[in-house]
């Protein structure tokens, strides 16, 4: 099932998006109420056109925080320290935890701004979890019942502040670094589902790959995580980008897709 | 003027403290709103006693995102070396700056749990900044009127874990991390204000200081942080601790104290 917010003239909603067998085509079908809840959602009736008028994707949700790995995959590792990122050629054993803040979450379409103190910012297309209920001190074996689906992230990172900014703050927290869409699919193929990134209308062969390949698997990132902290419905686990990373600049169109998910298509402008 | 945020048999609600000149004592006038909103607040009529029956004081702000600086006194820095927690003797020239989540925030009195797998948690008193109004680009000669007021903090730090997590994720941003209050003042001479500590009701001088003593001020601070990400009302900036950290074990009572604010006691125990 795929979860979308959306907004209709202005007013925003859920929806859960629906081919509809007679065109083809899908539609957002909106619900009344909040699909993080006890109760349980209803469709209100209405109904719209993926692209119709006045229709305009929301990030799927409103995380309260954003969590993220470093270094994930071992290719993405060996990328950073080819390209001079990174003293190590290998991944960290223990896990790299980095977080986001909600203020820097967009939606599908929206700009990434680049702040004015930046000419390194750099895409990195990532399976994003979706947390449905409270997690806290949640074993491997049972971590995935807690997760309401996965959307596509872009990890967007100051890649030139990383030095200057050893924990990350700026860098990857700065305002619009979280790309967040297009929607929540409920089924996913999670233990091995492709990566894909393009540029531009060009497919970046070198920025993609497979979880398969995630060092730290999903529920491992969920039981570690909260392990510490407590996770709340709507926050998100960014689980790592499979390989190569790479510039954005003004005017650029990054898309980050997901097999059995779909797209998220952003813009890049300048502050 | 002080703002509270207290419980009364469990309904969260607002209040001034004041002080009844008949009596001396302290008392919660409850307000009608949220010192935060467009809105103007008015008393709703109750009043009560600060260490009345069902009355529990709770952290005075919610806040969506919490900053901090790390090593913004210079005698936390030359201590912080000398323990061995630092390769280098002087404070870094420009901002380190870290977050911890919502989550992390707990209230007056509110035990702070120190997690299983940690043997060092440390106590950092510090002057807490309290938001008042949506912040971004703020300039250094405004920043103090974006700011609603101060209250105590207690950056709870596990020292044993800033080393294998890098990025400090785990070893400040866990679970009751981050212990605020009793209350928010807005009235403070924040450029000369002093932090002591007390642990077990002794008194800690080795961690005691002046906010005269900060390397980066209260609006540079609010300066920096605005130019890359969005300030919403309730979020906080903990603007660094004056000299000495020091271990906490369970069944110790730690208290931040801040003169022209308050007391911000806290109690320790193990998960």
């Amino acid at each position: 099932m795929r979860i979308a917010r959306f907004s209709h003239n202005d007013v925003p909603q859920y929806a859960f998006v629906q081919q509809d067998e007679s065109d083809g085509r899908d539609y957002l079908v909106a619900l009344d109420g909040f699909p993080f809840g006890a109760q349980p959602v209803k469709p209100t009736g209405d109904r719209y056109e993926l692209d119709g008028e006045g229709i305009r994707l929301l990030s799927p949700v409103i995380p309260s925080k954003v969590y993220g790995l470093a270094k994930n995959y071992e290719a993405h590792a060996e990328f950073m320290h080819e390209h001079g990122h990174s003293d190590i050629a290998h991944a960290p054993e223990d896990m790299v935890i980095f977080m986001k803040p909600s203020t820097s979450v967009i939606g599908p379409d929206d700009p990434i701004v680049i702040p004015s103190y930046s000419h390194d910012m750099n895409f990195e297309p990532e399976v994003a979890v979706v947390i449905g209920r409270i997690a806290k001190n949640v074993p491997v074996e049972h971590a995935m019942e807690y997760v309401l689906g996965f959307t596509c992230v872009n990890d967007v990172t100051l890649r030139d502040l990383q030095g200057p900014d050893p924990m990350w703050t700026r860098a990857k927290g700065f305002d619009t670094a979280c790309p967040l869409g297009p929607w929540i699919e409920t089924e996913l193929n999670w233990k091995d589902t492709k990566i894909s990134f393009s540029l531009n209308g060009e497919d970046v062969p070198k920025a993609s790959g497979t979880t398969a390949e995630l060092i730290h698997g999903i529920p491992e990132q969920i039981a570690a995580i909260s392990s510490f902290t407590t996770l709340l419905p709507g926050d998100v686990i960014m689980t790592g980008t499979p390989d190569a990373s790479g510039h954005l600049d003004a005017g650029d169109e990054p898309v980050v897709h997901i097999e059995g998910i779909g797209s998220l298509r952003n813009v890049v402008v300048r502050e």
